[in-house]
């Protein structure tokens, strides 16, 4: 038999290593003689530079710290495979690589660029008759991935973002003398609203939820922003807003851009978006005079594996698993996507799917689900979001925090 | 019998209703008929704003939720007292609203500023005769109360910064391709290092933790520090600095004045402390041209009850309760402090001392604890924050976000 090879790519999310250790229980059940960890992405493997699974997972206790253990545990990239023409040599080494290892299957957790791999590569391969088999397994805290009902990372990101939000809420609503306060929170998602809308979540009896939430699919009117503030800063003394990072205005710019920091655009062309609530906050507080506060969940809403879904988190393992799976009957060039049956009581199932139906594509948030001129979001959301953030997983303390699987290399080329 | 009263005032911390429940619990086993609380603290008393407990505390189980609540449930005020001369109608009001609710006994959860309420209410209450008792009761995250071990809400903000800390660097070393990542992370405490210093609680065996800590003790040398960054960035990808929210340069100037964002001063005179980080960060990507990230811990450390510290939710507790069980015995005036008995088996003792000897004043992070020119902590450090971190509180959760008491005040006299 053949080995297996698995690689990390894009943001990591708090449950990406959930689906390494589904991929690898697949594996392992199979009888795959090798399972290797591409060390850094497909860039890593370009470099020979790879590790085998067998040097930290001893037994199910492993399994089940890797689970656990926040950010890309084999590293990740963002590296964009060129196309095959004119870059016949990239493809070549890749190819002579995975037979140096005798690798037969290639699975790829990430996002909708990740995709883009796994389709490069599968084209590759059946154009040219080779043996292997490549897979992709869904992984983004932005939820934009088409076709699957959802991402695995975005619940736990959910979860963090309701959590965060509720214990900030009330914190910004300890003072009750003086002048409003005005806390501006800016949350990711790039060019979807998914995770901003997933704000409300933090709504329930103890908790009056954001004042407003503003997603990026409906462009924003700065005056309008800054008069509704205004209103609610006269009918109460706390208004808290979500914003996302990636709301432009009517013209399309972004709002983050009307800024004067740094930036920096990665290797898929995308921008670092940061600072949309700093800006946000800044008017307020240039046109009104009332105290604010902008603040960003940046990495955080990413990596607080502390803070995970355990459905994101079981979800997460079983794309991993089914995915290893179905390249292990022959399935190439296809992703594995979430189809719920219900949600209350929430069933989820899994598919395949063509993964050229969702390399470079996004899927945003529904407008019908964006109420009351572009200032929240419906309880459709709520239904559709609710299921995804439900239960805890317990870290494993050692002196106070979390333990991770240590992440000290012995790369089985160096 | 007569009543008791209990205020919280200044920041929250995680911690502070952990506090409320000891010091009513306390009062409720002694028999006192009634246990009121100050709406929005000694300035909400100023306005008669108080409630009555009873309506929110039942039994046993409102009182373990009272205790996961985040935020000061009771609401805080950032108010100074003005001194007597010339302010005697402002004292006048505060004790024939004592009179009027029948309560000698006066509790204020808060840090240095607060305890200057209890300094001169218990001075005026003896100058003139009066039979009230005032207590004070530690609380800040900055853990900059003078006497005390340490202070109740500064073991839960370091376990927040220590966990975050680990996951965020286990997120910044993901990508090991291209060029380094330089992650500025700004931490609360003020003038003090003491939060900032619990960022090197994240180091063990499985995180390196940050690779620079720098307290506000030692002046920032802003060319020293670009010219560490890039010798670390030389020899590894990924490079975490924790600066305290209160660095200044020799001259000291605030770093975070280096920006131009809009500033405000609260009512005890502080400036609301923000920008270093992102001030540090932009320096860095100017200078160096590395991709650089500013995050900001912001209210989150503050208010994150979901990560509580059990040694410090429990030790909030007890110097609630002792504060509550002095004043009944007739003692004023005082703060309740922690004694460490013992840090290894750690055994902490409680004592009250005089107010006048903490009120208004501030204990750094002794030089001696800050090592490397001023850039790292010592192990001294680490042995004294180490048992603060310890044990976890679980959450009541109720559909994926912790549940909180309500905060919906059925105000006596409204």
């Amino acid at each position: 038999m053949s080995n297996v090879i698995i690689g990390q790519s894009g943001g990591p999310t708090a449950v990406i290593n959930s689906s390494l250790a589904g991929a690898i229980k697949a594996a392992k059940i199979r009888g795959i003689p090798k399972v290797y960890g591409m060390h850094y992405g497909i860039e890593g493997f370009l470099n020979d530079d790879i590790i085998d699974m067998d040097d930290y997972l001893h037994d199910l206790n492993d399994l089940s710290l890797l689970k656990r253990t926040p950010a890309a545990f084999l590293g990740s990239c963002r590296y964009k495979l060129p196309d095959v023409e004119g870059n016949e040599a990239v493809y070549e080494r890749i190819f002579s690589l995975l037979e140096k290892y005798d690798i037969e299957y290639f699975l790829y957790i990430g996002g909708n660029d990740s995709m883009d791999t796994i389709k490069k590569l599968h084209d590759y391969a059946r154009a040219t008759g080779k043996r292997q088999k490549f897979m992709g397994v869904p992984k983004t805290i932005d939820n934009d991935l088409p076709i699957t009902d959802h991402c695995p990372g975005y619940g736990s990101a959910a979860k963090f973002v309701a959590t965060s939000m509720d214990e900030l809420i009330a914190d910004n609503e300890s003072f009750g003398g003086g002048a409003p306060r005005i806390c501006v929170v800016e949350i990711m998602g790039r060019n979807a609203g998914w995770l901003t809308a997933a704000s409300v979540l933090s709504h329930n009896s103890d908790c009056t939820g954001p004042d407003l939430i503003y997603c990026p699919e409906v462009p924003l009117d700065l005056n309008n922003f800054v008069t509704r503030v205004q209103d609610l800063a006269k009918a109460k003394k706390s208004v808290v807003i979500a914003v996302s990072e990636g709301l432009t205005t009517s013209d399309g710019t972004l709002v983050c851009d009307l800024n004067n920091d740094h930036e920096f655009v990665d290797a898929f062309g995308h921008k670092q978006l940061s600072g949309c609530g700093r800006v946000l906050a800044n008017l307020v507080a240039n046109e009104t005079g009332y105290k604010t506060r902008a603040i960003e969940f940046s990495l955080l809403q990413r990596c607080s594996t502390h803070l995970a879904s355990r459905a994101d988190l079981d979800e997460a393992y079983n794309v991993g698993f089914i995915a290893c799976d179905e390249a292990l009957k022959g399935e190439s060039g296809r992703m594995v996507v979430l189809l719920v049956r219900h949600r209350e009581p929430y069933v989820c199932d899994y598919q395949t799917v063509d993964v050229h139906e969702v390399a470079n594509l996004e899927k945003k948030l529904p407008l019908e689900w964006i109420t009351n001129d572009g200032t929240y979001v419906s309880k459709d959301f709520v239904e559709y979001a609710s299921p995804l953030i439900i239960g805890t997983v317990m870290p494993y303390y050692a002196a106070g925090i979390p333990k991770h699987m240590s992440v000290k290399y012995s790369k089985i080329n160096k």
